[in-house]
């Protein structure tokens, strides 16, 4: 019987989902599976879950930019803090999906990867649209074409279906995994999600 | 050259804080570590960084429960979620405290054991006075003596100053670990902190 895949879901200015990009593809294939990434905007779960950002909380904030970097060099990643942090990704998350319908899946994951690489290493400001247009031409695309579909009511409502649909799916955060209906969710899940993949419930959980 | 000790920070009512109580004196042992217990509450240190449990998340709701049980099944331990959930803690802690002084730490931390696994596995209510009483009882502790301690001035005071302290240090959660200044935050972070009291500062971390 074929495995379903696991379901990735991701934000372009989450040090975590960053840090994640770089070994759920790795992770899943040792397990016979495939990953399906979802670009989507943490700001928008927030929202609905009423949670905000690490570093909007007084104490935490100092902790939070430690333990990005500190996450990134014990996952053996390049990190450097982008001085403009967090920032809206609604446009990169559109690019994505453009991405996704029209050259497919393969295409939107070497810009999910180019995209959040760019920002966590080099501090590329993916709100920015000059930036995120050098990035589209660097990375292969048609720049022009991708400026279009990041302003295009189709791409902008596809990224909305997207999020409702990653909310209805329980999405509170990023990144978030589903594995056979299974949530996780975080960076430091990884080794909980490799047992899971390799034997399935853990012994001992109801 | 003497090692300082690893810094342990918990409640008797945080799920995470059982389960890293169960593995963090063998981790720091296998690195020539002492650990230091220190009874908190994370209440206190909520009202102060500006957090509120998991559970108050309506979204995070569920999947924090579920968390919790399959993060204790794969560490491999024992886990029943309390019915009445979360609790206060404050007798508890100053039970903790009250033997830290008068007893030493070994004694204190038996109780912190005996507490939390009490709690967690087996669902005693240790805000609810009659069942504190009979858990210290159990463990071999005057009961009379232990519900004194716990309405003494004294020992309210202790983990007023305890709680001070620990917030002075940055503690915003709990378990909190402390390791020559260098904070990490959460049951999650037991590979981080393996890796840390082998090796040092992670290559690449400025």
């Amino acid at each position: 019987m074929q495995k379903g895949p696991l379901h990735f879901y991701f934000d372009f200015s989450s040090p975590y989902s960053y840090i994640a990009s770089e070994w759920v593809d790795a992770v899943a294939a040792r397990h016979g599976r495939r990953v399906q990434w979802h670009a989507i905007l943490l700001g928008v779960t927030f929202q609905v879950a009423e949670l905000k950002p690490q570093i909007e909380h007084p104490l935490k904030r100092d902790y939070a930019f430690r333990d990005f970097a500190r996450s990134a060099a014990f996952a053996g990643l390049p990190y450097q803090q982008p001085a403009r942090f967090p920032i809206a990704t609604q446009n990169a998350a559109r690019v994505f999906w453009w991405l996704h319908e029209t050259q497919g899946a393969a295409a939107a994951v070497a810009w999910a990867r180019a995209g959040l690489r760019a920002y966590f290493t080099r501090g590329v400001s993916l709100d920015d649209p000059a930036q995120l247009k050098a990035l589209a031409a660097e990375s292969g695309l048609d720049a022009d074409a991708a400026e279009q579909a990041w302003s295009d009511p189709v791409w902008k409502d596809k990224l909305k279906t997207v999020n409702s649909a990653a909310i209805a799916a329980g999405v509170f955060g990023a990144p978030y995994f589903l594995i056979d209906g299974e949530a996780f969710w975080g960076n430091d899940r990884q080794a909980q999600i490799e047992r899971w993949l390799a034997t399935g419930p853990f012994k001992g959980l109801v």
